[in-house]
């Protein structure tokens, strides 16, 4: 749990990186879009998110997501939700540098730093270090973790529709909480 | 048509802009992914696109738009192909201004210049003037059109499928080439 002044450090500091990163959001977006993804008992600048959608409808998706830097989200995929087919999504770096982790060989010493007592949750570990232009697919149900390098990391995401609620984590215990 | 010099000196203009902008393209995209769009025998620098295609699957595409100074594209639509339902297509401001054009209420005394002797196929005069943060999403089978400021304009486009050949501009005599 975040509590309202968390909250609200966390977003006027999830703004400044957006504003040095070039990246301009709608004075809506930034009184209601800055969304902060949290897990139950897990401090939030070693693992969470900020997105920020910008549409999402039936067809795509098109989001900003932020990490502060050398945090991470937790190992998930996107499975099929009733008749619709589970999300595939792009990620491309705007800002920052992101080690992206896949399905795959995996990567000797690899860069990022699995929290502490959680490696058993961090299954893939084929490692992508991406750098602003650089992007990376997610293929369907494929497992997958990022982690961002030492400046933070902006990047956007496009794809299919996002159902976030319904994503499934490696970590079965991980309760998200979206403020 | 545009001879080769012509192409080489509008991709370089177009690096140039992106550079201004903080955009940052990989080294592939700059040698193979930036693609111009042309009308045979209109001028390129009053009616023409920059496209460089990120990712384009068979559910969702990403991709950078740039218009030149006052350039602007014809109106068009993207109808059905087959089976697939037309392409929906969320264009959001990243650098510049743009006046853009949809269905609705026409808008009195519009930002834009329509090019001389084209006003009929300029069907579509509801007006959105966007900038950086500023979004717009084109419906289903939506005529629509855009114009960059005096500035130029980068937009991201978030979409369903692209499958570009298969436009239909309200000037059916137009003839795109893409370079």
């Amino acid at each position: 749990m975040l509590d309202l002044k968390q909250q609200k450090e966390i977003r006027a500091s999830a703004l400044n990186y957006f504003e040095n990163a070039g990246i301009a959001l709608s004075k809506k977006e930034i009184s209601k879009e800055i969304k902060i993804f949290n897990y139950d008992n897990v401090d939030y600048y070693t693992m969470g998110i900020v997105i920020v959608t910008f549409i999402n409808t039936e067809r795509y998706c098109g989001r900003f997501i932020l990490f502060f830097p050398g945090q991470c989200a937790g190992e998930h995929w996107h499975p099929d939700v009733g008749a619709n087919k589970g999300k595939e999504e792009t990620l491309r770096v705007l800002y920052g540098q992101a080690f992206a982790y896949g399905e795959g060989e995996p990567t000797n010493n690899i860069k990022a730093k699995i929290p502490e007592g959680k490696e058993k949750y961090f299954t893939s570990r084929h490692e992508t270090v991406l750098n602003p232009g650089d992007q990376y697919t997610v293929n369907l149900n494929e497992k997958h973790w990022w982690q961002a390098g030492p400046e933070g990391v902006i990047s956007l995401e496009v794809s299919s529709t996002a159902r976030d609620k319904y994503d499934l984590y490696t970590d079965n215990t991980l309760k998200v909480n979206i403020y």
